[in-house]
C-alpha cells in the first residue's frame, strides 16, 4: 500500500496554540471555558521545575488545585496512579464542568488525558507538554492511556484535549539526551516529508536550541504528524507511516533493557531509522547518499547501539511480536522510496531483515 | 426550558435490534463482524440461567472465552472487577480486532462496555441486557462505567455499541418484582410520549408477560428513550427529560437505604413519578384525574412507600446532592403539563416540594 496523503492538505487543527507564553494562554483559555473548577496535574519533576513558575504567572494555576503523582517515569503511568487521579478530582469536588490541565512529559499528559476522558464520564481537559518528545510526539493523535498488565498502553482511549499548548519555554530544564531524544522524532516527520525538511533538521543543533526557532521548526514537525492523524484519527491504515524506525526501534528498546541499558526512545528510533533505511535501500531503491548521511549524523550526535550477529534472532522475536497482530505470516514495514515518499506496509523476510542488520552493524558499530 | 422534540422524528438506530432469536443474531453479526476472537462477560446469575443455553444454541458463544465476574450486583461494579477484566481480556489474547459480547443486567453491559471501550484504545461490543430493566433503561444512550469512591458511575465514557439486543427471551427468568421494577421505567417513557400509551401500559400486566406483545411495548418505549438520547447524545439538555420521576425517586431511594430497607430502583422511580405529577399539577397544571389514577395503579402494584412529614428535610438534602450541580440556588425538576407534553428545568422551591410530600402521604400511605 502507497501512500495518497497529500503535503498540501489544509490542517485544521484549532487544539493546538504554539506559544511561548503559556502563562498568559493558559488564563486567556480558561476564562473562554469558564470551568467550574480548576485542576492541575503535574509530576516530581513538573512540580519542582514548572509549576511555581506557573503558580506565579497564571491566575488560573495559582488558584488550582494540584495533583502530583507518586514520581516522574513511565513506571507510574499506571493504574494505581491513575484511581488516585480519579480520587483527587472527586475529592477536590471536580463536576462534569471542571478543567484538568496536565503538565508534564508523555507519561502525564497520557495518563492525564485518560483520567480526564473517563472522569464523570468526560472532563474537559488542557496538555501542556514539557519535553520535546512529548511534545511532537504525543500531543496530537488523542492517544491516551495506562500501562496495565506489564503492557504499555493496554488500557486507554481516543479522547481530544480541549487545547495543547505547544512551547519550548520548559525545555531549558532538559539535558542535551532528553533533547536529542524528541528530536529524533522530528527528524523521522521530516523523512515523511521532504530532503529539503530533513537537511534543514540535521544541520540545526538542538542541543543550543534558541526558544523561538525551535518553536517554529516543531510546529512544523507537529504539522506533519497531524495530518496523518486527520487523515486516519483511529490508527488504521495511512497513519502507519508514523511508525517509520519504530518496528527496528521498539527492538532496539527492548534488547537494550535486556542487556540492563535502557536506551531512551527517541535514540532506539534514531538507531531505528539508520536500520529502516537500509531496509528501504534494499526494497524500495532508497538513495544510498541519503542514507550514509543520515548514519553519519546519528553517529556523531547519538552515538552507536552495537549488536552482533548474536542478536539478530531475539531482535526477530521481538519485532514479530511487535506487529503479530497484523500480519501473521510476515515482517511489515513503513518504509522509504526516497525522503518524502514513504510506502506503508511494506513486506521483508527473515533474510531481508538479517541483510539489513549486517549492513547496520558495518555502519553504526 | 419547554422540550421541542417532535415525537414523529424518524429515529435510526441501526444499533440495536429486537428479536426472540438471540443465538441466530449472535451468530450472524458475528459472522459479519469477523473478530479474530469473542469473549463473553457475565454475572453469577447470567452465567447460570442464560450463558449455558446460549452456549448450546450459538456457535459463537459456545466457542468464545467466558469471563464471570465475582457476584451479581451494583457492589461489584467496581474498579477491581474491571481491573479482572482487563486482566483476563489481555490473559485471553483479545486484540484491537476482537468483540466482547456483554450478556446481564445494567452492571455487567454498563462495565463490560467500559472495559471494551478502554481495552487497549477500544474494542467493538455487543450488549445483550438480561433484564426488563437493563432493556429499557441501559440499553441506549452509551453510558458505561463503574461507581468508583463510593459514587455512582463516577468513572466512564459514552461509548457505542456495535449491536444492542433487546430480546425478552430471558425475562422467565425474572420475578414479578423485577419485571415491575423495569416497567417503571417503561410507563415513564409512556408518560413523556402520550395518555393513549401511557394508559394502554398501565392496562397491561407485564408479571404475565407474553413474550412477543413484551417485545413489541419494549420496542416503542426504548424508541422513546432513542428519540430524546439522539436529540442530546451527551446529556446537556433535552435528555433530561428522562430524568422525570427521577429527583424524587433517588431521593426516596436514598432514604430506603438508611432505613436498611432498599427499594429497587424501578420501584422508586414509580414512587417518584407520583410525587412528580403531584408537583406538575401544582405547578404546571397536570390533570388531576390522570394524577389519581395513576397513583392508584402505583399502590395496587407497587404498594406503598411510605413517608412522614419528619423525613422533608432529609429528602430535601438528598435532592439538593442529587442536582447539586446543575442550579445552585433552587430544586429543578422535569414535570408534565400532561401526558406527552414535558417541561425540562421547572424550578420549584422548598415550600413547593414540601406541599407535594403532604399530598403524596395522603395519597399514598
Amino acid at each position: 500500500m502507497e501512500t495518497t496523503l497529500n503535503n498540501n492538505d489544509n490542517v485544521i487543527n484549532g487544539r493546538l496554540i504554539y506559544t511561548n507564553h503559556v502563562a498568559q494562554t493558559l488564563d486567556d483559555i480558561t476564562a473562554r471555558l469558564k470551568p467550574v473548577s480548576v485542576h492541575v496535574l503535574v509530576d516530581a519533576n513538573t512540580a519542582s521545575f514548572v509549576l511555581p513558575r506557573l503558580q506565579a504567572e497564571s491566575q488560573t494555576i495559582g488558584n488550582a488545585h494540584i495533583m502530583e503523582t507518586g514520581g516522574a517515569g513511565d513506571l507510574h503511568k499506571n493504574l494505581d496512579t491513575l484511581a488516585g487521579i480519579w480520587q483527587k478530582l472527586g475529592d477536590d469536588g471536580a463536576t462534569r464542568r471542571s478543567l484538568l490541565i496536565n503538565i508534564g512529559g508523555g507519561v502525564i499528559t497520557d495518563m492525564g488525558a485518560f483520567a480526564a476522558a473517563t472522569f464523570k464520564r468526560g472532563i474537559r481537559f488542557i496538555n501542556v507538554p514539557t519535553t520535546l518528545l512529548g511534545a511532537v510526539d504525543a500531543s496530537v493523535g488523542g492517544k491516551s492511556g495506562i500501562n496495565f498488565n506489564s503492557l504499555k498502553n493496554e488500557v486507554g482511549v481516543f479522547a481530544d484535549a480541549e487545547t495543547v499548548i505547544i512551547s519550548t519555554t520548559f525545555f531549558n530544564t532538559l539535558n542535551s539526551q532528553e533533547l536529542l531524544s524528541g528530536y529524533a522524532e522530528m527528524i523521522k516527520h521530516a523523512m515523511l516529508t521532504s530532503d529539503e525538511m530533513t537537511w534543514r533538521l540535521l544541520r540545526y543543533d538542538v542541543t543550543a536550541f534558541d526558544p523561538d526557532t525551535l518553536l517554529k521548526l516543531l510546529q512544523e514537525s507537529v504539522e506533519v504528524k497531524c495530518r496523518y492523524v486527520n487523515a486516519d484519527p483511529t490508527d488504521k491504515g495511512l497513519r502507519q507511516a508514523l511508525n517509520f524506525g519504530h518496528t527496528f526501534g521498539h527492538a532496539f528498546e527492548e534488547l537494550a533493557m535486556e542487556r540492563d541499558s535502557p536506551l531512551s526512545h527517541g535514540y532506539a528510533v534514531a538507531f531505528g531509522m539508520v536500520a529502516a533505511l537500509i531496509l528501504s535501500h534494499m526494497k524500495e531503491g532508497f538513495p544510498s547518499d541519503s542514507l550514509h548521511r543520515y548514519s553519519d549524523y546519528v553517529r556523531d550526535n547519538y552515538g552507536a547501539f552495537p549488536i552482533s550477529c548474536k542478536d539478530y534472532d531475539r531482535l526477530l522475536d521481538f519485532m514479530a511480536h511487535d506487529k503479530k497482530n497484523s500480519n501473521p505470516e510476515g515482517y511489515t514495514f513503513t518504509l522509504l522510496k526516497a525522503f518524502g515518499d514513504p510506502v506503508i506496509g511494506a513486506e521483508a523476510t527473515t533474510g531481508d531483515i538479517k541483510a539489513a542488520l549486517d549492513i547496520y552493524c558495518d555502519m553504526i558499530n
